[in-house]
């Protein structure tokens, strides 16, 4: 094909790193053995988990012991979350997570509701931030966790996680944070956070699917989700998938390493996408201008359904997303748009039509280059004028 | 080193299948993208995962929309059980296990004990068999549910499984088994077996390690672990691992391929340990006779501690296990051990030696080689005289 290709849904997923392969590979034919077996191989493997774990740490400021291996975020958040109610010093059944969560924690947080917990949906602004006011205002006797974003990952809204910490540490309340989106891509540091719990993903930041960690701080006597062999010090049970938790570590190491020029890459690139694409007419910006993920550009185009742009986007060969591509439908985009006022950008989209047309998604990493964003700029207004001049909007 | 190096640890993990590995990678660095993304990369790995669950599916004779991923065995046997009594039709706070399964199972459903269920745990006979007649004893208006495993990890006994599930399909229990030691070692056949779920692990049949499933029979209605973004058709959240549910999937397809070859090698490998085995003093072969895994040989050394003999084994470079590799310690052996009268051939031993100095596990595959067993014929004799001379044993 002829037609330039354009991987703008780094926040989906991203290609695995050249160099966490290279990692891999050796665990997988070589040394390959169980980490838990007392021979030769078993110990290779148990000392490259070992490194890996205290790869993971040093990238945010954990101690190696605080580290547990899980199967991806999904996971890390189910488990924080439902074993966090389980911890025998539990202060009640009330639990807090803001209205724009992630589906591994709202929708965990809604089942819970329906086993007899009670859930308390912060709300945000227009910018898409939870106010520390706010969740001062809502804890409560009886509230055993609250769990806040570290960033979103339709609008990339930043929340401001220190501060949030700060006041549930001094009403005693334990605090998880879904940094998926977060972890790799900006400093993330668990001791200046005073976070007690944090999810990561590795897939998130060029490592590999299947493979996630959650950060538990010491002292935190957090019950295990999956129980068996007794891996992970007793927490989570498994065969420890040692080749994806070295590609997890180095893939790590090597985007925490490089984030300062990184995020300058990547913001640069960013901009230059929003700059252009807010002169398409009826184009607004979602989520914070300034405390936002370097990566990500989130659209609303009046009158447009934002699969339909991803549709069209794909024929032209741009990947991007509608919503979020960790949720089979539409819900989670819905939830994060009627969460905020949406508007940062002049527009004339009030919250119902956010809801009912979503968001168009573009999301960079450092492997995007200039010319991606040049085409994304050249395609994208000629998609959105097609799809205008195909269905007659009530706006145009 | 001079010295030839044995893996015969293959209970434990297994080396990736080349063929596996090479299916892998396009998935690691080209088509990476997340199934749930409505682009074209997005599509490709759709799917890769649709294609990875037909040939899951056919290897075991299930529907292909009854095989649900997980990150491995440990989780497909925890979602089983915890799941089951949580289905709105549970019968009850009853469940039924055989007192030799693997920790993921044992240690579960001591874990529901402390919540308030209720748990029965099956004796064995002196092979490792739990009996038809005395499960139907045990079954209670009040049994939600029955796991027993397919085939044990240590002692290498296969369950009468199709009729353990007759009885209870007919007093209308769902039935698990963990058939992790099982799949792509011997036929595995849902439909023939009738079971309700059925629990495999990818890196115990050459896939990769972190990825495993849970066949769940079309009509159970069982409620998610791990919930989210929706995937697996609401059961199970969490980003798709593509690359290791491809590499699973043509794992178990090379394996169920080449079974009845591998079978008959191994087997004859195994049989040949067995006889030179036992010509050592005090050396008793556990287990059953006939229903047994092809590559399990274990074996009990009166007066000598099984660790101490892995240890030395590893000296020669041969890699054995002592116990089960998935577990930290070993309780799980002395479970196994404990749980049978484990004397099939004559030996003065009694359980409480077999539970004291725990049992020395040899498993072969098909990539073990004559040249392996003969090795292990002419060393293990050798480690035995060692640890004997240097050790006075209460027997010799």
């Amino acid at each position: 094909m002829d037609k330039k290709f354009v991987y703008a849904d780094n926040a989906a997923t991203t290609a695995l790193s050249d160099t966490a392969l290279e990692a891999m590979l050796p665990y997988f034919k070589n040394s390959y053995g169980n980490a838990s077996s007392i021979h030769s191989l078993g110990y290779e493997s148990k000392k490259a988990l070992e490194q890996a774990r205290k790869k993971i740490a040093l990238a945010i400021n954990a101690r190696i012991n605080e580290i547990f291996i899980t199967s991806g975020g999904s996971e890390s958040d189910n488990w924080a979350i439902r074993s966090s109610l389980l911890m025998s010093n539990a202060k009640g059944k009330h639990i807090i997570i803001s209205s724009i969560e992630h589906s591994a924690v709202f929708r965990t947080a809604e089942n819970l509701e329906q086993q007899g917990y009670e859930v308390t949906y912060l709300p945000v602004d227009e910018s898409g931030k939870v106010s520390p006011e706010q969740l001062k205002n809502v804890i409560r006797d009886d509230t055993a966790l609250i769990s806040i974003m570290m960033a979103n990952n339709e609008i990339g809204t930043i929340q401001p996680i220190k501060e949030l910490c700060k006041i549930a540490r001094e009403m005693r309340v334990p605090f998880h944070t879904d940094a998926v989106q977060a972890v790799g891509h900006i400093p993330v540091d668990v001791r200046d956070l005073n976070v007690d719990m944090l999810s990561l993903s590795a897939h998130k930041f060029g490592g590999p699917k299947g493979v996630g960690a959650l950060y538990i701080k010491t002292g935190l006597a957090l019950p295990p989700l999956i129980i068996g062999g007794g891996q992970e010090k007793n927490k989570r049970s498994g065969t420890e998938n040692v080749p994806g938790i070295v590609g997890m570590a180095v893939a790590l190491e090597e985007a925490v390493g490089k984030m300062t020029d990184n995020i300058k890459k990547v913001t640069t690139m960013r901009d230059k996408i929003v700059a252009s694409v807010l002169q398409i007419d009826g184009a607004t910006l979602t989520g914070d201008p300034v405390d936002r993920l370097p990566g990500i550009a989130s659209f609303l185009f009046s009158g447009l359904e934002s699969k339909v742009i991803v549709a069209e986007l794909s024929k032209v060969r741009i990947c991007a997303s509608s919503g979020s591509a960790c949720s089979s439908g539409s819900t989670e985009l819905t939830r994060a748009l009627s969460g905020t006022s949406m508007i940062i950008a002049e527009t004339e989209n009030d919250n119902a039509e956010s809801t009912k047309y979503g968001a168009l998604r573009l999301s960079l990493n450092e492997h995007n280059t200039d010319e991606d964003v040049d085409y994304i700029i050249q395609e994208l207004p000629i998609v959105i004028r097609t799809l205008r001049s195909r269905k007659p909007s009530p706006l145009f």
